[in-house]
């Protein structure tokens, strides 16, 4: 007889439902994911574009957490973050089923700009190492300075503060 | 004076750094997501490939959750499952932020293939509904029995059982 | 002496920084494309979403060389279409550098939707074969009548019209 | 009566069923794309991942024009190139169907990595500026010599030579 495999794993009914949230510790935002099939390429690693967007996912849940809600604002036609800047190094490759952690915390906060670091962890090992620039950006295109409560939001996790 | 934001979502340091896990309602799993920047499209909406990705991670964390180690098996040559048909119908658009499951079952399983029905839910409302044949493969490409071990752990999910 | 390996492949200034365009053989529009590192995965072949990425290109360059200007339509706040049903066999799997061409027909228009087949070959090799119905959708998400304008120029094409 | 919409785009059989094919302006590489859904986001613009899918097309098809087959190299065992760096600045945003252009040129030649630079265009507009860094690596993911023959093949194209 096949013992059901799926004992062990009894499901809480709405926990099960609710997506992954990374959270804070300390200033240091973490955000955890696996690899799938989608994310790897024919030399049997991580397409390198496709790190930019775990680290977008990891930005977007540091902001949730925080109590930004982007797409209120996107559609209440405020605005949006675009990334200005990206600038990654790639330390070792990550494969699929991986299970990797991106650590981010916030450098600087500008009138208009948030600077980043996010680094792509696999247990101790460092994957990928990024210092990313958001700017505010108004629906025409032009950038825009941040909504003023979401300043006031940054403000306990940014290292250092830029001119405002 | 501003409030650390940070203080009720208290790490669990070694939780935080797990990856989400679907898991077994029963025969079916399911499998919580949200919608990232990354997914949606300039129609405001996530783009229609997208919604497969969605689903090749809920069978990819549905096979693991019965001990199915796709990559193993890939790495040592044995072969992969490859998607042989889609049929999927689109209800409602999902949308940026948007948190949704991936609602897998298992229809029948074959010598060589296995049929997935897959809803995409947003709450009580159905996003997308679709059926996957999956088919093992040898990396040569030809079509493969899949593995008797898997079929094994295959059947006390199958809800019908294909001739083999 | 290493000669200068860019003299067979002069440049015509003007042409080259023209996008590929696909084009009718009658009744079918044929959209070529190669296959690139990010369509693939870990398991060496194009990841199966993006067959459907490669679908959507074909259809929008079909829809361009019509006189369709999806794009102003979207800005107008008039609709999109968005894919309502789906369905696609996997006959045989494109790798890197492949040269693939979409052949695409429309099967059917009805009011609000279009039904087209399309196929990726690989030279005489048919590597996927698909139904698409699209549908035209309103910014708020309901399904609405195409264009007049539009129906008008998807007649020519049509192999069976559809009741409006 | 409705005209044909199809007669002003005749069709030459062979040269349709080839995919777009970038080329040599002197020393710089020019590759031509379109936007298309899948690479735009729910903020109406190009996501800031998909510019390096633009840009590593470009360098694949560069890498083709000189002579160097990377599937070959792959198939083979001997290695691939895979990003070790990437430094990119966004100046404004592609948005649907524009027509962009990728400027490539190579900067730097060394024993293991090549640098290159490359600049996404829209006409004369600069909409992304980036230095990549790439490196060849080994199938078990260590660095690695290029290819003595590949070596030969960047020299003409080359701006100053690292040393080797």
């Amino acid at each position: 007889m096949i013992p059901l495999p799926l004992e062990p794993e009894p499901v809480s009914g709405t926990e099960i439902d609710k997506p992954y949230r990374g959270a804070f510790d300390g200033r240091t935002h973490r955000f955890a994911l696996r690899v799938y099939f989608e994310d790897t390429d024919a030399a049997g690693i991580v397409y390198y574009a496709n790190y930019l967007r775990f680290m977008e996912r990891a930005r977007s849940d540091m902001l949730r957490a925080i109590g930004v809600d982007q797409r209120a604002t996107l559609d209440a036609g405020e605005g949006v973050y675009v990334v200005a800047e990206a600038n990654i190094k790639y330390r070792a490759p990550a494969r699929l089923d991986d299970e990797i952690v991106v650590v981010s915390s916030l450098d600087k906060v500008g009138a208009a700009t948030a600077t980043i670091h996010q680094r792509v962890m696999r247990g101790q090992e460092l994957l990928a190492d990024a210092t990313i620039v958001a700017a505010f950006m108004s629906p025409d295109g032009r950038p825009k300075r941040q909504p003023k409560a979401w300043l006031e939001l940054f403000k306990p996790l940014a290292a250092k503060e830029g001119k405002e």
